[in-house]
């Protein structure tokens, strides 16, 4: 499927260099070489031509690489993630992960689908060809990720079937909309019998309705966080995608079960990265070292990074050091770090990686309606209101109740209470339609911050403790295009860019950390005491994922699945 | 891929079993229930509906089937075999191995196809459509075997296309020319790019040649027989298919991978078992049951006979107990017989199986030319000779060179030095051509025995220490339109009618054990000590398996792949 020699010539140069009649064109000697296959280390030089593996055993080459003692592992394989969640164009994503080792991604378009439909998800693709990163696509399945949330527009089963024809689209996206799929609702079956291959989203899905969304053919979850779910999910015949996102972070409570029951259908994702993320810790990487900190067999912990992904989405030449393989190799030092020393993309380290050209109609599609002076007001006849709560380390919120703080016949932010207001603004059409509610636990003292890049639909959120910062929040992420912003009163306090979509920076990652990291110190001046405010107030719009979320038409109570309204 | 439901009310009704919100059709309860995932054994009703699994629980259903304590597992799948090799009829080749538990096989119809071309092929799957059995098919890569062989007619590399097209053609069957492979011969290669899944067939080949054979893309291999050639194939990335056959039996050899590296990438197969065998012994569950007793956990030999090969044809409903799964099962009373006590196809007991028709186009397909009197005569100069060592219990055999036997100017068989001859009639165009040798071995004393049972070219193979008993035995089997047959001098002592292309009987299992039973006795009287005398005969003209073999066209030495004389 993937680094399949081209041609005929190119096969039948394979095999004379795996017989040894010719040089190869890269020779890796004294490496300790990983199988895994049978989770051993063998000794051998490893012989690489055309950007293939053609063998371990006595080779020769036109190059050598002398690497003694060290081990050579497959490139690491992300099993599920979002490339939208680095804010950064795919060019410099790659430049990003690949010296972490990440050599390939699975990624979902599905915040790129909901700003720009399918022409956007076949632009990131296409800007994606050519790369030193192996960029396959699932078919987006859930846009809008519920029919609470409002994409510019919908996809189609027929959008998607366009999609599922293109040779780097290898299967549709997680389905996200779980309880339609358990229930047997006819337009979500009608998704999933489009592909054999399925990825799944189903939190807290458990006994009966698990083996519903099983029975589906939902071939994978990403989203169990505990124990108990990711022993069903393994049972019912799943891949567990053990994730390890910047928000939300299973590693830690699902490693019992690699442990209990070895590598396979195992794998590991990272969902959600931010940049700054990614740029202190690392990619996928940082999760097999963890999980060998965390007691698993270092060989186990690479085989949950290559072979497993590559096995659970069918990339028969991925994931691998044997013959016919994709040579994207990893030298390590240690099995500790897990940091390498060199990284061979098909063969060959990583060069210049060229910039990815941005056109015209990626970077116009903030369209605010006329917002009203009051428009971030709530009256209010008294009575208890919903409100949305934090939970710390979480993507999951509590549904709260509370009585408000009620001011001149007007609902406010209390601060003294961590009572902020939050509201979502369509962002696409211009229709003028805002969500308004309450959010407990930012711990926000005075301002506001905003941002365009709120899941899935990615319409505008902002949350703040003042209406006149929420305003002028607003107004900036207009001018900008999109973006991620901090108001303080009249001020802003510091941006974040976001032209493309609204959700990707066109900037090198430098100035995108340095920006991310003025926003975060702009929030924390405002008193929110947690790290990544910015992505916990983008998952505040996830209407699918449990208790309470806002979007542009209101609060859902994601377990009732329903509209909810906010005085109780 | 397979048992998947077939309309969105099918899929709508799996889940609303799988929910508890309807009953199912069938309730399986107090079984110990095998997770070939996780390698467990569960407690819960298994439920069951439209032929698929719709989850393990707590279920109702309308109807019942109490086993308590008995041990419920996936059915059994043949990773890799002939159905030919049964001489049965496909229905009557269901009746003989649901019994056992066998509930898919992966068929290479290479036999039928080397005698009736692709016609045959369509015809055989079509037989088997409707069966309680599932029989996928691989299309056969190599018709004939070699360019040393003679089918009726060769298959091209657009008959194969054509068969790929096929709903149960899977992938490309075993790839026997392993040194055209493996030396990158262009139209091996055009073979292999075919298909994304590639069965292999390289006995013996090791290090720099299996890594160009992996290479090329081929991802199994049935023919190791030693711990070495095991090992070399799973570090090489391929699939380890272990056969017991009727002839080959590699399990104990190769069970200690099984131990050392667990069940990953190794699946059961039998490749090609006579009816006595299956009959007497059983088919994949005898494998199962002596992995077993050779000391691997149950758990695992039940990994390698069910999860394992669907995993590796990608059979994805197919060889576990878990939501969407189809409802295959066996239940078993212990883990150490694997004689199932109920077997359920697709939810349901087997019931009667139709007898599939046989239409008169295939019952023709023996066309022997003039055979002179002279034809077995083999005159002689003196000087040393070629001859085919029998090994016993194995299909390979060794290439001997003896002076024969000579009297008044010819080489004769000479049952005193347990020298044979041997010859293969070109029996599908009636050429008239005929190869001629000796074989050691036999233990032959008197008469001869002939068959159009001979890979794979399944041209008319005799052997003898009486050229008039030779030349009676020919003659009977173009009587007979196929068969085997014993001949005594001028009499017939025993024969097993095969109309069907040559190959298969029409007739029901008893009378095949029966006739088959008369020939081996037979063979017995003649001389022959070891069982499967007419198997190993039929090996004999395979001229992919080593040392020296024999075809219409005269010797092969299959190490050097080339035609060698009689005389050295």
């Amino acid at each position: 499927m993937s680094g399949r020699p081209a041609s005929h010539g190119d096969l039948a140069r394979l095999l004379a260099v795996a017989r040894g009649d010719e040089p190869a064109d890269l020779v890796i000697r004294g490496a300790r070489v990983f199988s895994a296959f049978t989770r051993e280390w063998l000794t051998g030089d490893v012989a690489v031509v055309d950007g293939a593996i053609a063998g371990i055993g006595d080779y020769a080459g036109r190059e050598a690489l002398d690497v003694p003692g060290r081990y050579l592992v497959p490139g690491f394989i992300d099993a599920h993630m979002h490339i939208e969640s680095s804010k950064l164009l795919v060019d410099e994503f790659a430049r990003l992960v690949l010296p972490f080792g990440t050599t390939a991604v699975i990624a979902d378009p599905h915040e790129i689908a909901n700003v720009l439909g399918t022409d956007g998800v076949h632009w990131l693709l296409d800007a994606c060809e050519g790369l030193p990163l192996d960029v396959y696509f699932m078919a987006s399945s859930c846009v809008p990720a519920s029919s609470f949330e409002s994409p510019r527009r919908a996809l189609t089963t027929g959008d998607l079937e366009g999609l599922l024809r293109r040779r780097r689209v290898i299967g549709l996206a997680e389905m996200m909309n779980f309880p339609g799929v358990i229930d047997g609702d006819d337009a979500e079956l009608a998704k999933v019998r489009l592909a054999d291959h399925v990825d799944g989203h189903a939190p807290g899905v458990l006994g009966k309705r698990l083996n519903a969304y099983a029975a589906a053919g939902i071939h994978s979850d990403h989203e169990a966080s505990t124990l108990e779910e990711g022993r069903e999910r393994l049972r019912a015949g799943m891949w567990l995608l053990i994730r390890e996102a910047s928000a939300a972070r299973n590693l830690r409570a699902l490693v019992p079960l690699a442990r209990e029951y070895g590598p396979s259908r195992i794998a590991f994702c990272t969902d959600d990265r931010e940049p700054e993320h990614i740029a202190a810790d690392g990619h996928v990487n940082s999760i097999v070292r963890d999980a060998v900190a965390l007691g698993v067999p270092a060989e186990d912990a690479l085989v949950m990074a290559t072979l497993g992904p590559a096995l659970y989405h069918g990339l028969d030449r991925l994931g691998a050091i044997a013959p016919g393989y994709q040579a994207d190799l990893l030298v390590l030092p240690d099995l500790e770090t897990f940091l390498p020393e060199h990284v061979l993309k098909a063969g060959r380290p990583v060069g210049e990686i060229a910039a990815v050209p941005v056109p015209e109609w990626v970077r116009h599609t903030v369209r605010v309606g006329e917002i009203a002076p009051d428009a971030y007001r709530i009256p209010w006849c008294g009575g208890a209101a919903r409100v949305i709560g934090l939970i710390p380390g979480q993507i999951a919120t509590a549904a709260l109740v509370e009585e408000p703080t009620v001011a001149n016949g007007v609902a406010v932010a209390d601060p003294a209470r961590d009572l902020a207001k939050i509201a979502v603004l369509e962002r696409h059409l211009g229709t003028g339609r805002v969500g308004l509610g309450f959010v407990h636990g930012f711990g926000l003292r005075r301002g506001a911050f905003a941002g365009t890049f709120a899941h899935d639909a990615h319409n505008l959120i902002v949350v703040g403790v003042d209406d006149v910062a929420m305003a002028r929040a607003v107004d900036r992420l207009v001018e900008l295009g999109g973006g991620l912003v901090v108001a303080d009163g009249e001020s802003i306090a510091a941006e974040l860019p976001l032209p493309v979509a609204g959700l990707l920076s066109d900037r090198p990652l430098p100035d995108v950390l340095a920006a991310s990291e003025a926003i975060n110190a702009a929030v924390r001046a405002l008193g929110v005491g947690f790290p990544h405010p910015f992505q916990v107030l983008a998952f505040l719009a996830l209407s699918v994922i449990p208790s309470l979320k806002i979007t542009d038409r209101g609060l859902v109570d994601v377990d009732r699945f329903e509209f909810v309204p906010l005085a109780v």
